[in-house]
């Protein structure tokens, strides 16, 4: 068992691979807390999409009002669905990226301006900032991820 | 050609990576499943978003009374991003921690949690059952991720 | 370092791996066009969903009138959220797929048909084209990805 145990563990001693974990987990922990927002505001705004949910706010009628959607939530959640679709990809693509054999230093390159990219695109979506904040960041890091795409389709092309 | 394949599948005879991938598979059919459930509902309730899905209903006014939202068809949908928003992550960081060199029973105790909490959150949604059960499944599942993503973290971090 | 890497690019080496990744960052890249689709539709549709994504179109009620939904945007939006519910579980299971072990041939002819079967999911989605189209080439790539985890499933089995 400990000698298979070590043959995996190769993976995780790669520093490109390492990196790669790194950047995976803090992308997706950040997506993640989209969640945590959005309830915050259903909360505060008092703003639910199920009738169970507004069970504890009063009975009937009195609750009902509170089935609604609001502003902010929805804000939260378009962010939380532009995550998903450029974060997943990300960590998708990236993984094929790390394992086609990049230099450290460009791999690094890749990961820290794709997080850099989706965090300002977070603040730039929340706060919100003017145009073209939100929209340049979303394109930097949709950017970097067509980067490691052709990466990963020259290195494993097999059709 | 043989000898590669071996070393591939050395993941594979992996414990931990055979109990990842048992676990990821399931919760990623169980998440494919809701496409099943929704179409069901929309056949069922007569509720489409496109209108060449109406066409076998009858042509122009008649068919275009099915073009609309139903509360079950929605619930069924808001059940299925929940699961893109928690069980993608699971099954990006969970690979992840399967790759970090954890103990047995310890992946074992985070996969086993995880997919028994999404399981019993998916039928509080369906059912559905009164809050907080549908809230509390949601939050279990959540913090093994973020247990899994502390682990990947502290074992791989090279920023 | 070097012979870490060598290590680790083997994955890479492996035939039904590089076949994958090709795969995989196809339908990725395929997916995140649908982003700059739904970009174009916004634009020439002068259709958005955040109030300062129509600050250059004019100041206060006259800019107001684009905060809309519109027919096409939402058609392009419903086949994005179609690929993330189809190709990202085909991207985590087919990974799981590809460490398996299977056969060249068995992968090859998964990979293909799946995304074929997205592409023309896509074009039926978008063209539109009459039912069973979209339906259909939907059902095929639903299927694959099936057959994918019933293999995983049967050589990973380890609950």
């Amino acid at each position: 068992r400990r000698a298979e145990m070590a043959k995996v563990s190769q993976l995780i001693d790669d520093e490109v691979f390492r990196a790669y974990a790194t950047y995976a987990a803090i992308v997706l922990v950040k997506m993640m807390l989209m969640s945590s927002i959005t309830g915050y505001f259903r909360f505060t705004r008092k703003a639910f999409a199920n009738p169970e949910d507004t069970a504890s706010f009063g009975k009937g009628e009195s609750a009902k009002k509170y089935l609604r959607t609001d502003p902010d939530v929805e804000r939260v959640r378009r962010v939380h669905l532009n995550d998903l679709e450029n974060i997943v990809p990300f960590v998708g693509i990236g993984l094929l990226y790390a394992l086609s054999g990049p230099e450290l230093s460009m791999a690094l390159l890749h990961f820290r301006i794709f997080t850099g990219a989706r965090i300002l695109h977070t603040f730039a979506y929340l706060i919100p900032l003017p145009q073209p904040g939100r929209g340049l960041s979303w394109a930097v890091g949709y950017s970097v991820t067509f980067s490691m795409a052709y990466k990963v389709l020259k290195t494993a092309w097999l059709l």
